[in-house]
């Protein structure tokens, strides 16, 4: 516990060094076996890239570093709340815990849309913001049968 | 409508094609202006990197292509239904449509988490299964303050 406290100061000032440098005031760390294994602040804007949230830097950090798709014993540590986005990649991580400052509401007063997004997404695909549309007869491959079928495939 | 069709099938054929080439059953392609701007297949454990849905790597390409992070006429076409990772980075891109073939209980079937994550994702973060623990005295900077000071600023 008071590693973490210790950890989530540093996400805290990766963010603040992230406004310094033309990044957005959010940062994340991923530390496994008490060693911090990768650091960033959010570069969607430096980067033109609006997947570059700080937790997903990480965690592609991470998984470059230790070689593995799967971080089961890494603890991910961010000034603010993830987004649905960041909050899917932790599950598909393999991550077990996250500990964070601030939360949605806060980014919300801030101007980002995290708590929008939350709202969004426990709504039926027809009835968001953005249209997403299924079309059902459009007569493709079956691919997740011909997924079942593959042998010798790394599941996750 | 027809085009539509025209480029979830392209989405499902890259989904076969990601099978063939040691990728996730999962295809993905951006148009603009009816011109396929990007396309990608899932490459999870093709390169270590958890956050590599065909969904995310295509938002990401066509944002270096266009060079920016905002994809306002873009159309996302996906052979499934996006999870919540790639849901979130929809929302974040400001992609305005997406059209998808297979769903979430396909996925499920399939043995993908999808299902799953749309559940965890509203649920209070102490009551899901990945621990979320919010620290709220640990004396870091404002950094949402910092930010709202801050002159010049992109938003997004």
């Amino acid at each position: 516990m008071k590693n973490d406290k210790i950890y989530l100061l540093r996400a805290i000032e990766i963010a603040a060094n992230g406004i310094i440098h033309n990044g957005g005031p959010f940062g994340a760390l991923i530390v496994r076996n008490n060693k911090v294994i990768a650091e960033a602040f959010n570069s969607v804007v430096l980067t033109n890239d609006p997947t570059a949230h700080a937790e997903i830097l990480v965690i592609r950090e991470a998984s470059k570093v230790l070689q593995t798709h799967q971080l089961y014993d890494c603890t991910l540590y961010s000034s603010c709340e993830p987004c649905p986005m960041c909050l899917g990649a932790i599950y598909w991580s393999g991550i077990k815990k996250v500990v964070y400052a601030y939360d949605r509401t806060d980014a919300e007063k801030a101007g980002f849309s995290d708590k929008l997004i939350y709202g969004e997404i426990g709504l039926e695909p027809s009835k968001r913001k953005i249209s997403f549309i299924r079309l059902t007869d459009q007569g493709g491959a079956d691919v997740f049968r011909k997924w079942d079928e593959l042998e010798n495939k790394i599941t996750y």
